[in-house]
């Protein structure tokens, strides 16, 4: 479970951009919260969960949490979706198999290449760093 | 991924306390890490990365990432596994459904009773919380 500020702009991120599906969500009038359940398409036993706290509350990254991290059929393709939804690629796949994103509150996620790494392609493979992941 | 500051203490509460399995380990000694990459049995589509650094580090929390989250087959033996195995169950599974403990590194962690919650049963059902999670 992770935390985020925005519901409506980490729905956009996760699903949209990264390609997750929602497999259910609930609103808690009473406790004034938002659950919602993310999954990769097929892979729905592994799961994030989305808490959004309705009355904003600071939230802070830690050290002891590093990043989810996802395998992608095409590391490329990904990020290139990612990158035009206005994703900053803060570690661009220039070996065609690791890449390193932020969520919008700074979670850091990891995209993993499926089997061999691609071989490596412009613009990734000239792209440098950004920030930190 | 989470970061663990004593590696053979994180794999004895996760292994053998928590009931997850090792898939890999990775020992690093150019960059002076380990990777250790758990699943529970059966469920091997979602993992943990455990990232212990050879090097000491602070590992604080932060409030972005919530827990991590594992349904279980009887709620109650898995508290009772835990407790034995001296760790403090913060929020006892009085309802038969749900507790969370924390790991050696404060990790949060989530239990669920699969299924239908179990009738409540002592010593859990007047157990009361420790701390926070």
């Amino acid at each position: 479970m992770v935390r985020v500020s925005d519901l409506e702009q980490s729905l956009d991120f996760y699903c949209n951009k990264l390609g997750l599906q929602v497999l259910s969500r609930t609103d808690n009038d009473a406790g004034r919260f938002t659950l919602v359940f993310l999954a990769a398409p097929g892979d729905e036993q592994a799961q994030v969960e989305l808490t959004h706290n309705w009355d904003p509350e600071p939230l802070e990254s830690g050290r002891s949490f590093g990043h989810l991290a996802y395998r992608v059929k095409d590391i490329y393709a990904t990020c290139q979706r990612l990158m035009e939804g206005g994703v900053i690629i803060n570690r661009p796949p220039r070996d065609g198999y690791m890449a390193f994103v932020r969520s919008p509150d700074n979670i850091s996620i990891e995209l993993l290449q499926e089997g061999d790494p691609k071989p490596p392609e412009e613009p990734w493979s000239s792209m440098n760093n950004r920030g930190v992941w």
